[in-house]
């Protein structure tokens, strides 16, 4: 049987009885490793487990060697730990689809993920619309693709859970031309960083999307003791420090609700300012 | 502290660690029983968490009553117990704000819930636009405003999950008019009363949203091992069926892309038509 266990969003207590007792019995436990972080690394997982022998899994594991992973699956137990839920990114899905050809079984263990541990915001979850993520820009590539899906759901006043960029094993473009098998620090993308590359968008654009007073919030480590929530116009989030990763950051919709607005309010860096705005953009 | 604790979707065990851990050291523990179900039922819990005395909250405990839920909280443990996510249900962030209100430390607990749980039926969760409610119809009540929310999915080709209705604890009018508490079996709305309802408002507003031959994905028990999922034209899937509760139903967009489709087709119910109507109306 292949297991594919979502870890949730914290600590090594965050699997469920089923999922711990499903790695507990397993022959061999990948740890997904490229596309989010819990607040603890693979010895606690180890530990907690009664495992001491964890592999990393990492992107081109992943997408290039899923028979690795799978190998005797349909005779022995394997465990595949996501962060999150199973079903929070593309690359799962994709393993999932070999394993069914491989004819191999396969038990998902669903846990929370952003998308619906954002609901930490006060914002109510039914009034999102679609999920954008936000790359890291670089000198030469500044993509903004995904404007126009924050736009769609601007035109009907819903909310935007935008997921930030991670860059874990990359390779810097000297030591990949030059075959170096050497990594860079691992990036986060930051609320901040977010709101820049927004903001330079809009400047291009000039669409009325998000603009400098636009209300949003910056959500960190959301399900985590050190969680920290805090609203504003995206001009003031840019100053905003949320410390350590991951960050996740929300773009209100118009069409918010009284009861969404006060508890919101709760988490704004300026409360008048945040009152000001909602009165004049948003609750109608 | 006032744990609020997500329980996921499935069983007892689904309850992550640092949720159990909670649960016992709780001195009053609540299960919030009106907006969804476990597979199992409270004597269940109340053997595996060792405690023997889980007190039921219905709406009226929980809307009117969440003083007497709160009480003592600041001094002692409390657990609210919610299947799925905390956040999934409007009822809980009331109960979040009162308890902020008042002073108590509040502790949220995430587990899943069906926002993300529905990616097993294998579309991309940021292809979801707004999820939207469906509700009983009656002999004189059939409200049919969430239409509009589809089309405005249906206009940016994003997905719809619709949660289907659950009546717990209602009184038929005749005991309401009459003063007699007597309360009417649990009622759970099927993919199949779903679907009906959703043909007759289509056929009622005939504007291209919800037809015949509009393709969806009926899911039933997402999360537990006996989870179907069968996907079809609407017309199609009003005969299959999906066994006991919750049930709830995917209205596919027109943006599906091609790793969704060839995941969705292996739970059609009849592959020809599902292939072709893809290729006509969907994946360009």
């Amino acid at each position: 049987m292949l297991y594919i266990v979502g870890l949730g969003l914290y600590n090594e207590k965050d699997i469920t009885v089923a999922g711990l007792e499903a790695v507990k019995k397993s022959e061999r436990v990948y740890l997904e490793a490229y596309t989010s972080i819990l607040s603890v690394g693979k010895e606690k997982l180890e530990d907690f487990y009664g495992k001491d022998n964890i592999i990393i899994a990492d992107r081109e594991m992943v997408e290039s060697d899923s028979d690795a992973i799978l190998k005797d699956a349909d005779k022995i137990d394997v465990s595949f730990l996501v962060v999150g839920d199973p079903y929070g990114a593309t690359t799962h899905t994709d393993l999932i689809i070999r394993a069914r050809e491989m004819g191999i079984p396969i038990k998902v263990i669903h846990n929370a993920s952003i998308l619906n541990a954002v609901g930490a915001c006060g914002l109510q979850l039914y009034n999102f619309g679609q999920t954008i993520s936000i790359v890291f820009f670089t000198e030469t590539w500044r993509p903004d693709s995904f404007y126009d899906r924050i736009k769609e759901n601007h035109q009907f006043g819903l909310h935007t859970l935008c997921l930030l960029d991670i860059k874990v094993k990359e390779q810097s473009i000297e030591n990949m031309a030059r075959g170096r098998l050497i990594y860079e620090p691992p990036r986060y993308m930051t609320v901040n960083q977010a709101v820049e590359q927004l903001l330079e968008i809009e400047e291009k654009r000039q669409e009325g999307i998000c603009k400098p007073d636009s209300l949003a919030i910056g959500c960190a480590r959301i399900g985590q003791d050190t969680q920290k929530i805090v609203a504003g116009t995206l001009e003031e989030l840019v100053d905003v420090d949320f410390g350590g990763p991951l960050h996740s950051l929300v773009l209100i919709g118009s069409r918010m609700h009284e009861m969404e607005a006060e508890y919101v309010e709760d988490f704004a860096c300026n409360k008048e300012t945040f009152e000001a705005i909602v009165k004049r953009d948003y609750v109608h």
